[in-house]
């Protein structure tokens, strides 16, 4: 006998396949990162290259269009989990299916270009040579932005925006940033006055490798994260990446700053989690998956910030410096440790920047690319609005266009609506943090003794075990009590963090 | 204007997108052995299923019967290399159509689970415990090779020897065989009666990893193997795979014997420079990779056995082990790392045997397996069989059946017909040594001061280069003078190196 949902299982195989080979692809990025020998590149873009051919000929193989008709007979029987993956497959399907496959090979072709001369022109500080590819990107990106704006009625930019954090709108995250943006520089100006007064003792010793990555994996145990199914490498850039069941986390080491390491792994070890404590039962399919970046950001950003840039957290990192790595001068006592990771100051890098400057340097971008594509701003006239930008938010002025808007690699590779999901995932920590606390006051004891169980018990019943079961708005609800990003929940964090007094 | 090879170059399209994804697979097989978190090996097992799956499906994709069909009609336009390439495309695909799919993938499961049982029933000694799974992968493998046998009209244990090694027959290694057996258990009672009289200095000093790393590193690249597209990491067993241009070595370190790591080490560099050198241009085709297991075997047996494995060689070693490693003792003398290397003795396990008695533990494999193919060999048959030919072949009676027959994984994974190549591939390196020294003079001499240059020149212009131009019997030829293998050449080569007196 025929099952009732015959046609859904079908196409839950099929994407059971899919999930696998999106698993490998990861693996392989992670390898290109990790161990690469350098003249091996071009024949692995290639590699790369077929293998998400592969990937996306299956996601809108034509079997899929009668699978999809088929299925719809079938809703009644399905049980909540699989509705919300065949909502998930249809969207999915929608969006890769209202773009013309030749606008889309020629989107691929462009942006793997325009990352190549991106690298050229920012090692050379020369935008004018990057400007006619990046604007080709520009004009692609648009074109496809308008075909799905048209398909769906929906603005063109919340179209981008839905690819990383899914059906947040430019319109709320509008509201959002004008709070912070009429909140951050008096912020910032009191939060510099207040630790310019401040003795701190920078970091001296040199500690080397072996020694930080044993600290590193010391705090990733402590974290809850589970090392039979991960393991921690070094990379020039810190990621997290590879499957739900096998999460790879890369930091870097400076010999004469652990902490930058140290909390680049604290960060990575947050995504880690997030992604180990998925719902395991749905693991190869789309709705067992992480529930977009903003939330993805969130959950890196409640361990470095929220848990880990607490002044619980730097006494329990203090003792263990201490007691088990021998670490006994005076730069490693809990007070000067915390002042280390709470130093506020306004540079050009975002990759760097603290906490207060941060959402400066993502509204910059979200207005830019907002532009971009609603109002047709050209490549060329990114420099100068950059630079005014930067003036105006965060006071400085970038003194080439290689540690300005050449910065990052977002635009030249085609990842527009990205840079917003890092603000909202912080806006979201914060709100996170706040909600677990009211319902659990354990929390910040533990982390004076270094454990997150109270902690990971919130999140996960509260966020991670829900993968992308529900709607963006009521996932935020159910662990958060709010339905929007709230950006006052945030200020007031940084309010009482930056300009409190010390415990 | 349509091109008039227009079918043949849609079909190396194809194939190109094939090349791409076993080149991932094969990466991700190397990231399994060397990287996997122990918790992570269930899902990337599932992962690494659909990878093939994706790959089979392909390689037998409905298009590409009218496709073969279609492009008959190029034939008269295509080059030596695509119309070789195009023979390759419809062999292989010959072989995937003419198996049920139902049976191919029983035989997946069936070797899949095998594997796990022999895992478990090798460490438990307990082979009757293996004997179920192990005959029910036998009965499938029959029923392929007898299926195979049929469509092509051949000897069912040919067809499964050419997976490993084109178009060689059982007949022709019988003969080599029987020459082999005829005169190796008397040679090695007289090289071992030989050894006895001399005096050996063991290795006693342990030399720590990244001393022996570095040790492996200096050699490989003497060897000539380019680093910039390939690395060395650890692995439980040492072994050469990942793509043409990006290839991965392994190996193990034991601290008090650094020569097993070391020519490891060489071995899988063998490997591995056939694999930098196969043609270039051809590397996206199946025309552009290795000529089977059995040639790739002498590339790594002339590395470790004829040149490496040389007293020329061992003067180097000597040299450099003193000069730049500080390694003084008189166990580094050049004459006693050659007795260390080339110290005979017969054992148990054939990845440990050293190159006379190696050939004895194929041989029984061989007929046991043949066996198994051509007169349904039962697996509670085995262990009896396999204990009179070690005892009637070396000379010794295993205490049990783990370090008897159910030491090797082939069996259990379905791996018929691979055994000779190991056997096949040393013979093929003592006729390639011998004929290339015969052309180059400067071989000998420049191993004693670790250059490889005019070993590997002879190599690449008679065998790497030529990938899978050619048919078998013209790739021996061209490369040893000879069309056949000829077992008296590598009787000649161990006569002389072990009965021989020192130079």
């Amino acid at each position: 006998m025929a099952s009732s949902i015959s046609n859904y299982l079908k196409l839950a195989e099929q994407f059971k396949q899919i999930t696998h080979l999106k698993n490998i692809e990861a693996l392989i990025h992670w390898d290109a990162e990790v161990n690469l020998p350098p003249g091996s590149a071009p024949s692995r873009h290639q590699e790369i290259g077929t293998l998400s051919e592969t990937i996306h000929k299956l996601q809108t193989a034509d079997n899929l269009a009668s699978l999809l008709q088929a299925v719809q007979q079938e809703y009644e029987h399905l049980d909540q989990w699989q509705e919300a993956n065949l909502d998930l497959i249809q969207k999915t399907y929608a969006h890769a299916k209202c773009i013309d496959p030749n606008l889309q090979a020629a989107y691929s072709i462009a942006t793997s270009e325009c990352v190549f001369e991106w690298k050229k022109a920012r090692e050379e500080n020369d935008f004018k040579a990057l400007t006619p590819s990046l604007n080709h990107v520009f004009d692609l990106a648009r074109q496809i932005a308008h075909a799905k704006a048209d398909h769906f009625g929906k603005d063109p930019y919340d179209m981008m925006l839905d690819l990383y954090d899914p059906d947040r709108t430019t319109e709320e995250i509008q509201k959002v940033y004008d709070v912070l943006k009429a909140a951050l520089p008096k912020l910032l100006e009191q939060v510099m006055e207040k630790q310019k007064k401040e003795q701190l003792i920078p970091l001296s010793e040199p500690i080397d490798e072996p020694t930080q990555e044993a600290i590193g994996l010391r705090i990733i145990e402590s974290m809850g994260f589970d090392l039979s199914k991960g393991r921690l490498d070094k990379s020039a850039h810190p990621f997290c990446t590879g499957t739900n069941d096998d999460v790879r986390l890369t930091t870097r080491y400076n010999p004469h700053d652990f902490i930058s390491g140290l909390y680049a792994i604290i960060h990575e070890t947050g995504h880690g989690l997030y992604q180990q404590y998925l719902p395991h039962r749905h693991r190869d399919q789309p709705v067992g998956q992480a529930k977009g970046m903003a939330f993805h950001e969130s959950q890196s950003l409640i361990m470095e910030r929220q848990a880990a840039g607490s002044q619980e957290f730097t006494r329990f990192l203090s003792r263990i410096l201490h007691d088990e790595f021998g670490l006994k001068g005076p730069e490693y006592t809990a007070e000067n440790l915390y002042k280390l990771i709470t130093r506020v100051k306004p540079s050009l890098i975002r990759i760097a920047a603290d906490e207060v400057t941060y959402p400066l340097h993502v509204i910059l971008r979200f207005e830019i690319e907002k532009a971009m594509i609603k109002d047709n701003l050209k490549a060329e006239d990114i420099p100068q609005l950059w630079n005014e930008k930067m003036q105006s938010y965060l006071g400085i002025t970038p003194p080439n266009d290689s540690d300005g808007c050449m910065q990052d690699i977002h635009w030249p590779s085609g990842a527009f609506g990205y840079f917003p999901a890092y603000t909202n995932g912080a806006i979201i920590a914060s709100m996170l943090m706040r909600r677990a606390k009211e319902q659990n006051f354990l929390i910040s004891d533990q982390l004076c003794v270094g454990k997150f169980t109270a902690l990971n018990d919130y999140l996960d019943t509260h966020l991670r075990y829900f993968g992308c079961l529900q709607h963006s708005t009521d996932l935020l609800y159910s662990s958060t009590g709010e339905k929007e990003i709230n950006p006052n929940v945030f200020l007031d964090y940084l309010q009482r963090k930056y300009l409190g007094t010390l415990k």
